[in-house]
Parts: C-alpha cells; structure tokens; sequence
C-alpha cells in the first residue's frame, strides 16, 4: 500500500499521520511545495504582532520529526505537476534541484489549500502591497513592521484573516484603515450582530470603510502607497495588506478532470472521495456541506481540515469513516472582543428560503456582581416548527468562545432552544450565572415559540403607524441620562407600569422597549394581560442603536 | 389564585418572578426568615475575600424592587412555622413584630435550601468557629479578618464552600490548613482527579490534612483556637470554618407529613410536586434524579435551584413542564487552577453497578505556540456499550468551565465519545485548537472503544508481573533531565522505538508510557502491529504521578 499525499499542511499532514497509526506497513509520501510542512498558518498574524515571539514556534513540526514518530517521508519544495489517474501516479519536481519524476501512488489524499485572491487591480503588484498565508508571507510584512517602515496600514477585506491583521498591526502601534467591499465585517455573521465590532473598531481608533471597493494601488510622492477606492477617494498608507478570500488550489485536480463545484473547490461524497474512488481530497481545496441544512459551501477553516485529514486516510486506508457535513464555527479575537459564530446566519438561510426566528439576548459572561462581567449580545436562529436550534452568533468579551462552543455542540446534537432553557452548565461567580447565557438565549428563544411574547426587531420602530403604534422606554430615569432614547417615546419605568395603565390607550399597540429587551417582556406579560396590545422591542436598545448603525 | 413560597432566594425568588409573568392577577406572597431575599450566596466567599467590594453586590433584589417589578409581596424575617395541608394555610410568625398569624394559600412552593452541618463536637459553639450561609455569616466571618485578628485559619471541609473559603483566606493572606476526612477534595469528583488539586494545594502552601477527622474544638491558651483530630493530633489557629456539608430544611415538611428520603429530602415528582398535590417544593431540600442514570440525588446547587423553581411556578400556575434532572455540573477556582465535573463520577457509577469505561487526556487550553497556554487534564465517563458520555471532570487552568460546559451539553444531548470526536468548536489561537480538547478527549475514548488501543492505568504498574511485564519510557533524554521515571523503565525515546524493535522479546508484554499518554498511544500503534504485545498507560506519567500521590 502505497499513499501520496499532496500538500503537508493542516489537512494533509494530519491524513499523514493518521494512515501511519493505521498501517504501520504502508508507504506514505508527502509532497509539499512549500519550505514548510506542518506550520501554524493561524499564528502568522499574531507572529506579525510579536505576540508569537519565535518564529520556531510557527514550527508545529518538521520533516525529520515526522520521519521519527511516523516514518513518513516528507519531501518539501517539491511541486506536484499532474495527477495522472490512469497510471496512478503523480508527476512531481523537486524545487531545489530542478529535476521533476514520478512518483506511484495506490491512493492519492490533496490537501493542496487555497491561495489568497488578488484581484487583478493595478499596481497590485507593487511592493508593499502583501498577502498572508505562509509562513514567508509573514516574514515579509514583519520585517517591514520590524524595520519601522510603516505608521500607516490599509487592511483590505474584513474577513477574520483581515480582521486578525488589523488586529496585530494596531498592536504594532501603526493606525489601521480596515476597508470593506460589504456592508460589514466577518461575513459569517448577520450585519446587526456585525455592527457591534463597527461600533467597537471605532471606538477603537480604526477608520473602518465599509462598503468601500479598491480599484488600485499606486506608488504615492514621497514613499509608500495610495489605495484608490471606487468613487475617487484615496488613502496613503506605508503598507497594505490584501486579505479578500481565497480561492481553492484546483490547478491539479481539474487538470486532472475530477469534478468540480461551482465556485472551483473539489467535490467530496461522505468519504471525502472524488470522483475518482482512488483519490481524496479535504481542507480549504473541498466543498462540503452545511451540517444544519445539507446545502453546499466552502469553509476555510483549520479544525474542520483536520477532522476531514483524519476522515479521508481512514478511508484511504480501508477503514469507512463518514464525514456529516460542518458548521464553520469560527471565532476572532478584535480590539479586545470577541467574536464568534456557529451555524448558518440568517442571511443564508434566507437566500435559501428556509424558515426560521431569531432571537437576541444581551448577558453578562459570569455574575455581575464578581468583578470583570463583560456583556455579550447572543443570537439565537431556530426553526419555527420545532425550536431546533440551526445557528448562533455572539459578540462580547471574555466568555464568548465558551457559549458558542455550547451552541455548536448543541446544533451538532439537533438540540431545540428548550433544550438550551435547561441545560445544566457550570456556575461559580468567576465564570457564569446561575443562568447561563445559554440558559438565558434558550428562554427567550423559547418564550418566542410558546408564544409568551410577542417580539418586534428595530426595523419596526422605522416601520411604525403613527396613529397606531406607541413606544414606550421602560428604562429608569438615570439609565436615560447616560443614553438616548428612540424620539417619540413615552417614559414609563417599568416599576411604574403598572399604575400608569389606567391612562394608557387600549386601542394602541404600545411598543415596549428597555436596555437589553428583559424589561420590555416583563412590561409586555403586564400589559398583555391587561388588555393591552404590546410587543417588545428583542434585544432593546442595546440591539437598536448597533442595528441602525 | 393564591400562591404562597417558602424561602425567598435562589429557588423561591424564580418561583415567584415566573409565576407572576404566567399570572398577573395572581396573589403572590413570599416569606423569608432571613433579613434579605435574593440574594448572592455564592458571591459570600468573594465578599469575605474583598474580591466583592461592595456589600451591597450580593443583594440581587429588595422587597422594594419585587414589589416594584413584580407586585410580589416579599415578607422578610418572617418564619413559617407550620403548614396545615387540610386548611391550606400555613402559619407565620413576624420575627420583628414576634405576632404570629395564619396565612391561606391555593398552591405552596417550599424552597427552604439546606443549613450547613454542624456536628455536635466538643466546643462547635466556641467563638471563632463559623459556618458560612448567610450574609450575617459572611458579616461575621468577613469582621474578624478585616479587624486582622487572624493570622491562620483552619477550614474543615473540601467541598466547594470549604475550597472557596480556604482560597479567599489564602488571598486575604491567611495561613490555611485545609481538614478534609475522605482522602480527596471535591467529592464529586474520582480522588485521581482531585489529586491534581492536593499537589496544587500544597504547592501553594496550603496545609492539606486528607483522611482527617475533626473531634473537637477548644479555647486555646493565649487566645485563639484549638482543632482537635482523630488520634490526637492539634491544630491551633485564629478562627477555624466548618463547611463539612448540608441538611436539607425538612422541618416544615416533615412535620406536615410530606414523603421525605433516605437522607431526609423533601421527595418530588417530575413537575417538582411532593405527595401533597398543591405543594410543590425545589432547591437543596429536595431530591431529584440524575439525568443520565435516573438514581436519586440531592444536588446543593444555584443552577438547578433556579431552573427547579421556574418549572415548579410553571406547573403550580397551571402550565405542564418536566424537570428531567440534573447533572450536578459544578465549577470551583482554587488556588490559581479551575476544578469542574459533570454527571455522575466513576466512583458513583461503580456503587451503582453501572458498566462504564474511562478515558484521561491531557491537553492545552489553546494552540501552545500562543502564549499563555495552560494544561488540563480531561477524564471522560462513557457507557461501553455505546460510547455514550456518562459523565466528565477536568482540572486545569484557563478554559476548563469551557469544556466542562461542552461535555454537560454532550451528556444532556445524549452524545457519545465518538461525537466528540467530530464536535466542530471554535478555533483561533488565544481560544482553542484546531482539535480541541474535547476533540482530543473523544479520541481517546473512541480509540479504546474501536480497539485501536489498550490503555492500562496507574495500578496496573503496581500489579506488574515481573516475569512478563517491561515498562518502556518513550520520553525523550531531556524531559527525563526534569522529570522523574518509573523504576525499572527501558528507556527508549518514541523515533528510536522502530528501531528498537529487533531488540525486544515478544513474549513479553510492554507497558508503554510518555508524558501524557500521547507517545504511549503512537508506540501502542508501532509495537501491536509489528507482533508485539503492548499496552499504553493511559494520561502518561502526568496522570501517574497525582495518582500515586
Ligand atoms: C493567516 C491565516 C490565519 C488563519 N487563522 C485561522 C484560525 O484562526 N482558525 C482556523 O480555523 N483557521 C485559520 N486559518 C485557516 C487554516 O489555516 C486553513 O483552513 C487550513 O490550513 C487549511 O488546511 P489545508 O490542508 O486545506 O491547506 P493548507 O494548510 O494551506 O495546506 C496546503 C498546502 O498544500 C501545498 N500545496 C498546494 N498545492 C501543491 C502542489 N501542487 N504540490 C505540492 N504542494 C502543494 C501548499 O503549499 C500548502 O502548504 C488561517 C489561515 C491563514 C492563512
Ligand atoms: C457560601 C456559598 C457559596 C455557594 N456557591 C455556589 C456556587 O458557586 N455555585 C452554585 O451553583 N451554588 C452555590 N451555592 C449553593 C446555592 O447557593 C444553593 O444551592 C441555592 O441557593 C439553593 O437555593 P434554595 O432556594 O434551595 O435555598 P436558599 O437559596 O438557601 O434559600 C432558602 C431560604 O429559605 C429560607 N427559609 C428556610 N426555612 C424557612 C421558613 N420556615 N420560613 C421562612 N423562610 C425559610 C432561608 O432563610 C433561606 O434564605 C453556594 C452556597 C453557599 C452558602
Ligand atoms: C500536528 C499534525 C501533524 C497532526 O498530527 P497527529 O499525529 O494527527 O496529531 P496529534 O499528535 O494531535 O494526535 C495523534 C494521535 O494521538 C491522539 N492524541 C492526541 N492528543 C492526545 C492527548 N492529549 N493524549 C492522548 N492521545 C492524544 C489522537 O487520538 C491521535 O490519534 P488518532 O488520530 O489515531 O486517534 C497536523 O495536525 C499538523 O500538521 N498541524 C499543523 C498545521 C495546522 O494544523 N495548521 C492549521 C492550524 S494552525
Ligand atoms: C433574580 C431572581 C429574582 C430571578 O428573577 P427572574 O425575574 O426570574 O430572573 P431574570 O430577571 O433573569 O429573568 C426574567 C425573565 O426575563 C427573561 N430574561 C432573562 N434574561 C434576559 C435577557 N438578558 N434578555 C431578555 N430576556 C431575559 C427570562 O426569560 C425570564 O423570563 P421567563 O422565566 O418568564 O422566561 C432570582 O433568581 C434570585 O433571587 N436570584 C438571586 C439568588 C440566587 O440565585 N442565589 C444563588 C446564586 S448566587
């Protein structure tokens, strides 16, 4: 048994490793392009922030310890040529002498990755415009940073590699300008939720250009670079780093005629086989399929490249081992928040009509009265029929990777949002609250499905009938001091509520509003049950202001 | 509809809040013997250590703010001193006032929690010994600190309060000498694990005293105390703390011939109702069941004190919901490490006869080449069956309640070892790993489930026939420079182990071992299939040290 495989980063060094344990006999051959194999491509930006002091460190392992603990023969700067599926066998060069051979195989695993896009624009080319995917990228824009060449950086694209860049290079002490072609930043997230980490780049000092396309770079008088935008703006910075997507390494698998999707990444069935039964192929270079709804997508993710590495060399190996699909949980760690995601976002399940609510609940990350409480703002997408959990995405502090890790399990297990109400996690003051967040997301969620509450999103404050509809802020006096208020808005404390009714309207719809949408539902079961048409405002004015941002 | 609760904190403070949402015109009354309702117990060990600053934190709410929000009637210092289940009234006394009068009710929730043991020694009742339940307690406790009259104290006890107590005395710069009688802190956790904990505890200067009776306490010459142990040895200190465990509240329910356990619990049905179909009764008064293996347990906890009284409002408001049980998920920080376990432990498990396998594994709390990383040690609890999770403990540092909450979330979902494996959780460098160690955790367990490895565990080395069993170390030279060996080990660093192959004896059986049970496992893969007979120790010399403790 002889198995190749091609590319020996997260998913083919991990398929390596896995077939060793499997077949201690085997012949097993990596061939990486690269100077490296089993890198930490997910530390460069923070090895570009001196937060990862040595660049060893990037260095998860090395030709000569693979050959120790797995006897495998790791061969790097040797470019894979062609796939010839008839002979089986790979034609390869070896980058450092020149001279190109072949190489049989009895199964084949690509794990060749995606490279950054780069748009054709002009002067895309000019130096000081990078790229961040290996470690000799890093090199090149640390040693720029290093040198104190550069105050000054344009980070184009708002993707988690972009956000991490803009990140680190904030940490450097150079002032970032983050430049988006969407709406919003980390595209897996809804933009409301989105908003959050607008308002909190902001704050932060960073001029965040959203919707803002590049057409080109250019050398600017006197050193460095100008960034054009559509519409004739420019920005002058010392540096720009090109972080728009990727596109998945297909060269040699179309070459070589296994099927492809529509956006170029390799097809897979649950063996994580091509087309060609002999061959399997994982990580960045696949499409695969959204666990929650089987529906096709790409997910540029470390975890599940190595889950899938594992899947495939059992497979490869003769042992079936079914792949069921991911849910791209992703997170990222900007200008002290935390952002996280699991699941489908709404706006794609919406572009493929499946139904589903939502639900948002602002929670403090452990108790309030510990020190250090940080706020998150959870939301919740379930389906209407059985309260099936189908995603999650929250923003805030400390804490956030716990819930989002407790919603992917939750997702991954067809948990429903009363599932979530019950859930029995761990509570001591220093990390959580007799409710949970999770708890806490499951109620309101929940309460929406049992019909306890009726809840509008701040689209409908825009949308309101003057002759119908009242808002009513249900805040305390001294929060409004410290906060506006949505214009027209009665004010009646909650406390206070109760004895106001008398002199509110009953052929109005009152909309009840207060900071985070807690109060809004207590005034809506008073009002509701006292004849009063009500709804409130989910998530509050905590969610409004991010939201009409 | 007049609902009356007894107890107005944790679990009687939900009650009431949810019973008004489901009932607006409902009469709602609360008595509470104390001087305050809702509030903090579990920040009163933070008080006491001035982590909390402000007293005022731990008063969740007020009878003002109920009567506000709520329009619930709060009595404070108000005893119930009898229910009368024929008349439906129970009978009251007004500590303030000393009048007693009776009070009607159409549906009781008893939520009276629990007292704290005091064992009837020698001196129990000398000042200077203290319990901790209160707010007047923590007043008390908090008084002698802060006045810098302590300068050692004794906590006696290693439950969570004991531990929590024990660590903010630490932090105020007591000198603490823990007593404990079992031979391991944290009883929910199996004592391997706990371990971990005793080497920690003492590595931070703490005097641990397992196995040790306390049998009385006296006045000590100079002032101060004396702690008397069994075989006579003493302890003198400043003030001592006695948290050595709870009795449920039964007084009222007893008297009023409600069905209590063996162990004096108020006994319920899955809508939280006693015998007596208009009372319902949660909290630490009463028994429940353990979710995953249906036998009963008493569970002294705010979470499941909380969710208990939402759904015993529910179903006394007329609205059906089950309490399906709890995992007693729990979570304590002491001395700078996170201890946390959720459902039942191995050593429950094997009084109840339930089959179950275990698995240990050490891992990061996130990528190591991201500063900071700290270890946890990882034990799962599944059914050999299936594979199904049963239960889980972790001790480490950073991130334990994250996983401890991934595992709880697992074990409620009904997951097995092998759905851990594939669990897609968040990945980025300062949160996780590309496999987390859950994932890592599930592949441990799933290897011994699909056979790919043996794994013996630390008694094994004890019961070693020496006629056929050769411990091999797989560590390399320069970890053994730091760390001790088993005696009698070959020692065989894991890249030379193919080698080494021609040169052992293969009828002998090799207990393979490395620093955390990673190696082992590698070497099990090399020497089983290359017609060896070979076993891996399980958690590595990491686990075997603590365990041997
Ligand atoms: C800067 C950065 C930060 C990231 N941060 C995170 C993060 O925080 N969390 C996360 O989950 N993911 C992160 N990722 C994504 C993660 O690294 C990838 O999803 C993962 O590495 C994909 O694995 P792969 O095996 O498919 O591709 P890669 O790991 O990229 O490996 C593919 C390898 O194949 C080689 N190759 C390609 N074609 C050939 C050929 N013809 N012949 C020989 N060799 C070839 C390439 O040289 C490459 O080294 C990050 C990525 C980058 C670049
Ligand atoms: C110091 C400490 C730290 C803790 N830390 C944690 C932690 O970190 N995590 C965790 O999950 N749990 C913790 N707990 C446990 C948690 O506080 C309890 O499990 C929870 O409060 C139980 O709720 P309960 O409603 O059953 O009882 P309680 O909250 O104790 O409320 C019962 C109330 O009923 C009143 N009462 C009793 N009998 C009568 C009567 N006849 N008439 C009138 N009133 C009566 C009592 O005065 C008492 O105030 C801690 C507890 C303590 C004491
Ligand atoms: C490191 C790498 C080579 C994988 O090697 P690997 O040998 O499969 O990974 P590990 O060492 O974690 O696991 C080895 C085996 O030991 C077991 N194991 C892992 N951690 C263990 C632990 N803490 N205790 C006991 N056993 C453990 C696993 O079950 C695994 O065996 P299995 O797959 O047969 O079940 C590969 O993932 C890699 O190159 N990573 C770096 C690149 C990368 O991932 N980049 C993107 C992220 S920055
Ligand atoms: C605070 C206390 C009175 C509970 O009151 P409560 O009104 O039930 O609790 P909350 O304010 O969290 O929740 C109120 C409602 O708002 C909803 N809600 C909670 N948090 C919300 C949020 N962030 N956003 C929107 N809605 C929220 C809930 O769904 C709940 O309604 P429901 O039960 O009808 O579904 C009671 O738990 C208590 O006294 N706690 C202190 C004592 C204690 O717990 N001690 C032990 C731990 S230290």
């Amino acid at each position: 048994m002889k198995l190749v495989i091609i590319g020996g980063v997260a998913g083919g060094a991990t398929a390596a490793a896995r077939a060793r344990r499997l077949d201690e006999k085997a012949q097993i051959v990596i061939f990486e392009r690269g100077e490296y194999v089993s890198f930490a491509n997910c530390g460069l930006p923070y090895y570009v922030g001196q937060v990862i002091k040595e660049r060893a460190e990037l260095l998860v392992s090395t030709p000569e310890t693979f050959k120790g603990k797995y006897n495998i023969d790791v061969r790097v700067q040797t470019d894979v040529l062609a796939i010839d599926r008839q002979a089986k066998r790979v034609r390869v060069r070896d980058l450092q002498t020149g001279q190109s051979f072949d190489e049989p195989y009895d199964k084949l695993i690509l794990s060749p990755g995606a490279e950054p896009l780069r748009p054709p624009l002009p002067g895309v080319d000019l130096p000081g415009v990078f790229s961040l995917r290996s470690i000799p990228d890093s090199d090149r824009i640390k040693a720029v940073v290093d040198a104190g060449q550069a105050k000054t950086a344009v980070v184009i694209g708002g993707g988690f590699i972009g956000l991490e860049m803009a990140d680190n290079l904030v940490e450097r002490g150079l002032k970032v300008t983050l430049v988006e072609a969407l709406d919003q930043l980390m595209p897996p997230l809804d933009r409301e939720m989105a908003a959050l980490a607008h308002q909190n780049a902001r704050a932060k000092g960073v001029d965040l250009r959203l919707s803002t396309k590049i057409t080109g770079f250019a050398q600017a008088q006197g050193g460095g670079l100008t960034v054009d935008t559509e519409g004739g703006g420019q920005i002058t910075c010392d540096m720009a780093i090109l972080s728009v997507g990727v596109r998945p390494e297909n060269a040699l698998a179309k070459a070589a005629g296994l099927e492809l999707g529509p956006r170029g990444h390799i097809l897979v069935n649950n063996a994580l086989q091509t087309n060609d039964p002999d061959i399997y192929a994982v990580g960045d270079a696949v499409q695969i399929w959204d666990y929650v709804t089987g529906l096709p997508v790409a997910i540029a993710l470390a975890g599940p490249a190595n889950r899938q590495g594992r899947i495939a060399a059992d497979n490869a190996m003769g042992r079936l081992s079914v792949y069921r699909g991911s849910l791209g949980t992703a997170v990222v760690k900007l200008f002290g928040q935390t952002i996280a995601s699991t699941g489908p976002s709404q706006k794609f399940l919406a572009q493929n009509n499946v139904a589903h609510l939502v639900s948002y609940s602002h929670s403090a990350n452990h108790a309030t009265y510990y020190p250090g409480a940080e706020t998150m703002l959870v939301k919740l997408i379930f389906a209407p029929s059985s309260g099936r959990v189908l995603g999650g995405q929250i923003v805030g502090g400390e804490g956030v990777d716990k819930r989002i890790d407790v919603l992917a399990t939750a997702i991954r297990a067809g948990m429903s949002v009363f599932d979530l109400e019950e859930l029995d996690l761990a509570y001591a003051p220093p990390f959580g609250s007799a409710r949970d967040p999770i708890n806490v997301a499951g109620m309101v969620a929940a309460n929406i499905m049992r019909g306890d509450v009726k809840a509008v999103l701040p689209p409908a404050v825009a949308a309101m009938d003057p002759e119908r509809d009242v808002l009513i802020d249900l805040r305390f006096k001294e929060e409004l001091d410290e906060a506006a208020t949505i214009p027209g808005s009665l004010h009646i404390p909650l406390p206070m509520l109760r004895a106001a009714l008398p002199g509110l309207d009953k052929s109005k719809r009152y909309i009840l509003y207060c900071a985070i949408g807690l109060r809004g539902y207590l005034g809506y079961r008073i009002m509701s049950q006292s004849g009063f048409e009500a709804v409130n405002l989910g998530g509050g004015y905590g969610l409004y202001t991010p939201w009409m941002s």
